[in-house]
């Protein structure tokens, strides 16, 4: 289980780090073998607030990873626009699971991955997402192998969902106590 | 409003992610004049799972800043044996809060400004953390200008009791709203 983090200037770091926690608990925990790589298009990328974030690779090809995620952040209503980001994000067409969260979700929506799913974004752009899917309200969508969470603090139920999906409840559980988080919610629709 | 967020070669990204995002919110949405600096004594900080993290300031003056905050980590525990890391973290002595989250806590007390109050720690951790103070388990624990959270994800409601605790609770409800962020726990003790 191989995972691409994508990073950009202008991410949201929790939308990041909240799902990164669990997700690669998978690993450093012993349930599941597998690597993780923070990846952009640059060799850097400064987050919300001037949090500077290293990138592990550089322009990769996203195909190569089974599981794709996606943050937001207040550069993602124009990276909509980017083409060659775009591209870029495309590459991952083939990756199994393909996750956002917060205005991450424009994202996968503009890269075509959303094409007759529903999913779910920050509150604050449930209009702008209405563009590429169904939209839910949910804190997390799955529909089939694609999963959304909401707005920016959901990527934790969002990354909580993938590692139950990746393997079964009992080790969402085990994990979601070992980052004491109590709180959680239903998966939709 | 200036804080110093501490940074360490295996801190846990969460526990120095959950607080950052709603602490820095009050300069980023206007609600407070301030800065903020990722410090550390390292011009680059290896998070768990590798994720590497931006250091603004190496070495500062802690004291300095109107805020100290320490993140947890599998680091920390050795940490607390380290004579130079605590020789730097003791000159925040005079930060007027001083905030840690998790095994963070471990290090706030071995730098010995935990001194007869009341904190917590992530619960794998409350016979270490007995060493130096009176341990609750309640998921943020304010004593006075002292203020701690429990475990990892707990980072995020001790960040949202920081930002109650620096304004009011209406400031508190629209930052936890912009981080979609539901849930809450009560201040204790």
């Amino acid at each position: 289980m191989n995972a691409a983090f994508v990073v950009y200037d202008g991410l949201t770091a929790l939308d990041f780090v909240g799902a990164f926690d669990p997700i690669t608990r998978l690993g450093t925990m012993g349930y599941l073998d597998g690597e993780w790589d923070v990846c952009a298009r640059t060799p850097t990328a400064t987050a919300n607030a001037g949090l500077r974030i290293g990138v592990d690779e550089v322009d990769p090809d996203l195909g190569e990873y089974d599981l794709l995620f996606v943050p937001g952040g207040y550069a993602a209503r124009e990276l909509v626009s980017d083409g060659q980001f775009l591209e870029w994000l495309r590459t991952g067409v083939d990756c199994e699971y393909k996750s956002s969260v917060c205005t991450g979700s424009l994202l996968l929506g503009a890269a075509g991955f959303l094409d007759g799913r529903a999913a779910t974004t920050h509150p604050s752009a449930y209009g702008l997402l209405e563009e590429y899917c169904d939209v839910r309200s949910e804190r997390v969508v799955a529909d089939g192998n694609v999963i959304t969470g909401r707005g920016v603090s959901s990527s934790i139920d969002l990354g909580l969902s993938i590692v139950e999906t990746l393997t079964d409840r009992e080790t969402r559980t085990e994990i979601a106590e070992q980052m004491d988080y109590p709180y959680g919610e239903a998966v939709g629709p």
